[in-house]
């Protein structure tokens, strides 16, 4: 706990620099730290060669071992994330909301950094930039909690990062890295609320339920997707399928993918067995329930479980629903208020389905795909918010932020 | 554990209509609420007697016992407040921010309610009534846990609540108390993330602490305030001694209160005398660092713990600092992150103190006990927030609600 402490002591420490740096100051910090990873990229290679050779002995899997790899390209694009942070504009300093009182105590709604984040994440070892640089931008330090796997790529991007803040005079525990990635160290971590003001998981839902479950800081819940498409009776079929097979397939195994596909009873003949075909391209593997294998007999049999799963595969559960309100209560019943999509071209289901569907990104005629920092414009993303305080849905710089009130008077008390 | 599932399951279905409703229809069931706990008045008051006689045959101090007791006024006042509540504007609905993406993508971001909303409250059994109608005006459904003194009060208010609600068609299960009292129910109710979106405890320091530690569901962490006003070098001595003796006793036992005065050192010799006849005039006791008790003998020498306690009480802790930057310095030691002030003419002093002191609210020359949703002008107050996400100062109707997009397309897909 000492090394914990001390670590915390050290960012709430350079957190108040942080504070009072301008948007060129950090810009400065970010380019440079861009720059030096271009420079130190064989160190990085080397470093990270290290944990492929453990990664290897210890019989991991290969996609596993190629999310760990850091390649020449991944390098330039961790620079390259970084100067795209630099790019963006700054939110710390903006007035949100003021007033002037009757009594003429003018007040103020600023947005202000956070202070200390921490971030704790699983395997690829280019988020230690990528959260880096987002938390710089907006003004905070951060302490991060990288996977043993990726300890020596971790440990060589930081000491690269710091060098970089340090020549370019900004304060070098504005990034500090947990070296000790035992569980005990991560749950200690998770406790240490007389420093770190929020904690932001990134990874599996395995993780999210552990620090959930372990944090006595506020923590902000990241993304796990049980994501539906509901096709209503009056839907564009064309339109319907396009949307399917792109919120299933375009990317298997990201939150915001379609797991779950929801048929209006009227249309389920028609329509189900045109799911079928165009799935069946994609190798997709569909479960039905009894009337959808009833209209389509080579669908597997869904269960219970299939309708709670995210499954981050080239599987989609189906399920005949009797209308848009039944669609509704299924998806508030099951989903993990992520993303979730109906295609109609009823107006009045279409405003229904926005209002009482309970997620933070809800599409009328449109993929679930698209709930992402980029495709929102933030120009970044942190993570992707399941909960309901704080932010809700893509999180960019504007999510790293606070707000505090300032209070101008000129004597005022208080009658 | 049954007990508590089946009243988060209550409660989320509740909440499911809630979010439905109107602003008309949410209004009339306020007012019909404050019209029946006028009309019940008596019943109220009976159920209300049974807690003060528990409380008196306990031994409970006076000062508590006026805390628990209902008179015909605070009834009055739990109604107006419900009227008050109807008055103000709703903030559910209201688009946040919005945007068309190069794709025609129609992005809107809005306000919506939480959900459900669990509040811990101490012995004033008027935070039943109030906690409601804010938590009901934002479209919520809340689950109150209120402490085992005032169980028959509450009861009683959330019968009459329920009543008004139901003869109203709007559902009763907006507002459920909890009606088990133990600390194991308590506990329990922290973990119930199933249902419970958001918990805010209100009360002192030893309740918000064990919810922090104990909840797995996102807490609001509310109000423990060691506030400081720190008189700067430049300060008018009489605006200073008005902030001071206003900030310290215009109220004791307030979160807002002032805790700790900070005096430059070049003013020290002529400021504290003043301020000591100032306080001593009030029966406030003063404790003083080294350098004060040397310029103001009959100050009680200040121990390290007297920094950083919130007295509640007609104490004050006093400490000469060389300038702004120790003033800044030992304010964010020691201070909980509520309200702090200094006193200046100086434009410099009062642009650093605002930009680096780290608290909710930071007052240039003005009293700390303005920090409150009445005086910022929301019309309502749920609480303090002292922590950084979601909401931070004064909380009104909006720091009870959340946000969702909705997304409107024409058939976009992810290329």
């Amino acid at each position: 706990m000492d090394y914990l402490n001390e670590l915390g002591a050290r960012s709430k420490q350079a957190s108040r620099v942080m504070n009072r740096l301008g948007q060129a100051e950090k810009n400065k910090g970010l380019l440079h730290a861009a720059n030096k990873l271009l420079s130190e990229r064989e160190a990085i290679c080397e470093a990270n060669e290290i944990d492929i050779k453990n990664a290897e002995e210890k019989g991991m899997s290969k996609p596993l071992i190629d999310r760990l790899r850091l390649t020449d390209e991944r390098i330039e694009g961790m620079a390259e994330g970084l100067r795209q942070i630099a790019a963006l504009e700054d939110p710390v300093g903006k007035v949100v909301d003021s007033a002037v009182r009757p009594n003429g105590l003018s007040i103020e709604q600023i947005r202000v950094p956070i202070g200390v984040i921490g971030i704790i994440y699983e395997s690829r070892p280019n988020v230690t930039a990528d959260a880096f640089g987002l938390c710089f931008k907006a003004g905070n330090a951060v302490i991060l909690r990288g996977g043993s796997d990726a300890i020596h790529s971790n440990k060589k991007i930081t000491e690269i990062i710091r060098g970089a803040l340090s020549e370019a005079e900004l304060p070098e525990d504005a990034i500090l890295l947990i070296e000790d990635t035992s569980r005990d160290t991560a749950r200690e971590f998770m406790r240490l609320n007389r420093y770190v003001d929020v904690l932001i998981p990134r990874g599996g839902a395995g993780l999210i339920r552990t620090t959930v479950e372990n944090s006595t800081i506020p923590v902000i819940e990241t993304g796990t997707g049980n994501c539906h498409v509901y096709v209503d009776e009056s839907a564009d079929f064309d339109m319907a399928l396009d949307i399917i097979e792109n919120a299933k397939t375009q990317r298997l195994g990201v939150c915001n993918a379609c797991e779950s596909l929801l048929v209006h009873e009227k249309i389920a003949d028609a329509f189900l067995p045109m799911v079928h075909k165009r799935l069946s391209r994609k190798s997709v593997e569909m479960r039905g329930c009894e009337r959808s294998t009833g209209i389509c007999a080579d669908m597997v049999k869904a269960t219970e479980e299939d309708w709670g799963t995210e499954y981050l595969d080239s599987i989609i559960s189906i399920k005949v629903v009797s209308g848009v309100e039944e669609a509704i209560s299924h998806i508030n019943k099951y989903n993990t208020g992520h993303s979730e999509a109906i295609v109609t071209k009823d107006y009045e289901n279409s405003q229904r389905f926005l209002k009482e569907v309970d997620a933070a990104a809800v599409y009328v005629n449109a993929s679930t795909r698209f709930t992402d920092g980029f495709e929102f414009g933030f120009g970044a993303e942190i993570g992707i918010s399941t909960q309901k305080l704080h932010a809700r849905g893509p999180m960019g710089l504007e999510a790293l932020t606070s707000t505090k009130f300032t209070i101008r008077g000129n004597g005022q008390i208080r009658p």
